[in-house]
């Protein structure tokens, strides 16, 4: 009998889903053309335009690291600034990657109760920056997460709204969708409802932490921005000389939605293990919105929960009633019975 | 019936070798931690050091321009100087990736006949900069190719005396060996008389072109130097957060030489090639050593070779008698039959 | 009779002081070496070390941007942190100075209320980012302004005890001092009790709002960090070919102490404008301890003000009461009747 | 009795021009607005206008270094290629300074017998590089040096054919014009002849080693250029506070053209020494059209002169009829009494 999947520290310590494993074999056959020029990669492209329902450009990588820097060095100057909110993961789990992309451009973090910008947020620190000139970075562009570091989905709306801020400041809009397949999955509906209609210029696609070996994708709604992204891409040595194989996993998961029904599962197991934990008088930090659980936990049951072999992380937030808050991930390769291990090791109050 | 392989544009048209694909579906299994605390990750350094006899830090990435640039931004400070061949594929088919990495570090580029460095040519240019003071670039480095470019190998004396040149001026060892594989294979000797007994400080072992899907290493041979390495692969975007299925292809390839044998394989059929085209008359540019054939061939051959399907590069370089010089290329995968059909293209002179 | 001094804007506006331009005078003679062998800046060596009363090393740039950058470049690496106040000059009126002169190394913000830092704020900081690992930049150092952006002074403990937390968390310590000397001036202690003393690992030391034309220095109290120093002043187009001017500059200043007479005035006069300011019903937002006085000022008064030709900045402040916080700032060339001609327009309350 | 000039080695060991001191005493009255909002950068915008005849924008900063840098980061981008003359100062005497402002461009190199680049040489280079694609670095300007590195001048009519050749392949054209005045003295044309009419996109107008100093102007001839070029000269630490002092002395030497009278001068000399070189049976190494002579010198010679006090450089250049070869430069502030006593000291043949 296999063990229960027992960690929930990340989406990223699943394995690869079959169907990403059966399209590398599909593809590794005879010798085609590299860097791109390859059947693949051109299926990749015509299935990212059906999914998103419009002309674009797709350039696939293989971290969401590269993803995002790359991104961002299209869209802000060395001397330009990004706004994003503190708790972003370009902001605090890149090492400094989009400094290190862009040439020094600045991170101009902001705050907010649920890890979204709010497109009144941005006027403000805009206008200060105009008013400084040459001492102040220049506004270039924001970035936002989608789903967001706190596993809460921006609504479209507020997606609209926040792009029409930037747009109205001349700024551009980068998403990390690194969890899209969750925040489409949470909104119900279609891709591009959720990007590019929304005003979203440069979307980072995610497929990682959803059943890919490693693979995400840049994606360029409009198409100008994407003008010397090629040469971006090859001088980060993030050009794979065998790109088939990173188009196919992207391919896999796009063909007949799978992206999609990975995002709803590990959806549901969240928002079980969520109610679960709700039920068991722990109390939640965030609305449950996408596949990450945020809850305060008393220190013991943090230890005892660990010591049956539990895996997750605690979160570098303040305590809630001198209760450390914990993260808990679920994943696409989940299945109910992992989330009622874990809820059966947690007593009820 | 299947096709003969007819690509001889580069190693990297190959598809993966079944034993790498093998490796892959092998470690997907399960939940593994992430970002390299995985046991096939604590594999690959174990094979890694049994392979080159020594203690070594060894570290994965996808693409052979992010290692080389990733080793070098390790070797040389932004203010630093990295003396390598004009022909060196960091300074002409790397897009300025290892401008990048290093935050601006020159590649100062040495000319020879051979496309090697030679041990005595780099006295006059260090001491030129000394001599400049603040006014040049800092020597930090050489970088060498092994095999070379042009498909030529550097003897193990060679690169002793060059290394001991490079150490005595202060300057660090880079070895660029995309194709190591197959300069070993011709050596006949260990890794380890190759490499690090020969003062090689950082190696980029490639893999992509010799039978992986996409995998290099850079290894360090003097662990001290790899010291901040692991921040600069994350700040690159080149730290795989589900590193395994990386390491597991390096794994496949050191595992009961495979690597070695593939490097041996392809040499023999690029001498098979290079036979068969003196026989017929066609004058080759460089010994050839490893797996690269440079011959300069008449632009009617060149044309009706095309016609028949087979692929090549025209070389960047001056041309012979008015015959363009022609880059062949032959690889783990292809077949001797792949080989004599081309010759049998080639008409008797 | 001469127009009375009506700018409160910055001290930057004022003119340079005439023992300053005499120096200039007196080293315009002949030709003598450049790039710094020459006397001038010997002289300067020499006098650096008397008024330090330390072996140390320091070199000349024209900018205060530039010593900064220089000097945080030297002590965080691309991948690095460098923790300072969110108000810090370096981090909001730099252009992303720091930034780019690292190579992309980030600013990591704390808060205070009195733009301090504490050496308590680093433990917490500094156990996140180790615990983060390779996620997250390597803290480096730690950038303090002295006098502060507000016009606040760090006393001597505070310094030490900020240094020793730094340098037991393995950062450096890097001090702004824009206006050092008006620091100094307010301690009334040598400045080594305000710098190495302290845990000072290199200072920038701020002429041009004290007097010079355009001259500041990067002073370097262990020379080992200074190794590679001249190499990045060259490479950054900081190093004047006629050093003897910039040196000039700074001896100037030093000798007899100009630099701290000039400090003592411009604090004399901003403590009478406070006084006055006080006196008449206004609100003083920090201590004025140094050459800068910050008042949250109502609308009207502003404008009248202005209307009197008085200029200066309004704050980046949330307003007081609905009063906007205004910055005014003395300089060693004002008059006291240059103060009490502004006091004289402000009304009693 | 004065002693007379005896330093040949640059012409930025020579003081500034009693001129320049004077403006700077004249603009060193009262505040004014600090970074460049300032009546004499306002007066240098002017006469500089007036001087090339057209609409301009003109940025000074303080050295030769920082103009070219902040030019080419202008005009080329990270992953951008710089054509430029082997023995062009950026490529051998800035330590790296372009690849650190463009953020890692790649200068490329090119040889000639005149230090001049041809409008012929480009076409090869830009077709191999887009040949390349991706792997090379896009071509994106070239950089000249008028007058050349080798005292020599191009003529406008070659100007006119390189500027054609490289803005059809989409190239800007930087001018490094450290010794501008030398080259439009020796051409007697007006400056908008030698620049802007000539296809030159961007100057670096060099006034340091023509009597100021330390002073330099980037100058853009397509304001559209300069759009952002404000955000890189604060962000590099190279926009003075005090910009008034730097605007004086660019402002002394266009007036009435001094720069120009000073070019003419230092070529008198120039003329003068090589003349006198040749009557005595000394080998020129490149016609003297501006005011550097390289001259073969027998290694006895060499050390008679340096023995009687005289200082040069020997330069970087192969021997010939085994002398080195030497370089020695005249500035604005020699007399004619210098060159001969320099001539005086060399034996008749």
């Amino acid at each position: 009998m296999s063990q229960s999947r027992r960690s929930f520290a990340s989406d990223n310590v699943a394995p690869a889903a079959p169907e990403v494993m059966a399209a590398l074999g599909r593809v590794n056959q005879g010798s085609v053309h590299s860097y791109g020029d390859d059947p693949e990669t051109q299926r990749l492209t015509a299935l990212a335009r059906a999914t998103f329902e419009t002309e674009l450009a797709i350039y696939p990588v293989a971290t969401g690291t590269a993803a995002n820097a790359l991104a961002l060095a299209v869209l802000a100057p060395p001397y330009g600034g990004i706004y994003c909110h503190a708790a972003a993961h370009v902001n605090t789990d890149e090492c400094g990657a989009p400094e290190f992309y862009t040439g020094g451009a600045k991170l101009l973090p902001l705050a907010s109760p649920d890890c979204k910008l709010d497109a009144h947020q941005l006027d403000a620190p805009i206008a200060h920056a105009r008013e400084m000139g040459v001492h102040h970075v220049a506004p270039a562009a924001i970035s936002i997460s989608q789903a967001t570091e706190w596993g809460t989905v921006y609504q479209p709306e507020q997606l609209r709204a926040l792009s029409a801020a930037a747009h109205r400041h001349g700024l551009r809009v980068h998403m990390d969708g690194a969890r899209f397949a969750n925040a489409v999955a949470h909104l119900g509906c279609a891709p591009a409802e959720a990007s590019w209609k929304c005003g979203v210029d440069v979307l980072s696609f995610g497929a990682t932490k959803n059943g890919a070996l490693a693979a995400e994708a840049v994606i360029f709604f409009d198409p100008e921005l994407a003008r010397d992204f090629e040469l971006r891409r090859k001088r980060a040595g993030q050009l794979w000389s065998k790109l088939r194989y990173l188009s196919a996993q992207l391919c896999a998961l796009l063909e007949h939605d799978l992206w999609l029904r990975h995002g709803r599962h590990a959806n549901a197991l969240a928002a079980r293990l969520a109610q679960g934990l709700r039920e068991r008088g722990l109390r939640l930090m965030h609305p449950v919105e996408a596949n990450e659980v945020f809850v305060a936990m008393p220190v013991k049951l943090v230890a005892a929960l660990r010591a049956q072999g539990f895996e997750f992380y605690e979160w570098p937030a303040p305590r809630v009633d001198n209760q450390p808050i914990v993260r808990l991930v679920t994943a696409y390769d989940m299945a109910s019975a992992d989330v009622d291990a874990l809820l059966a090791a947690v007593p009820r109050a």
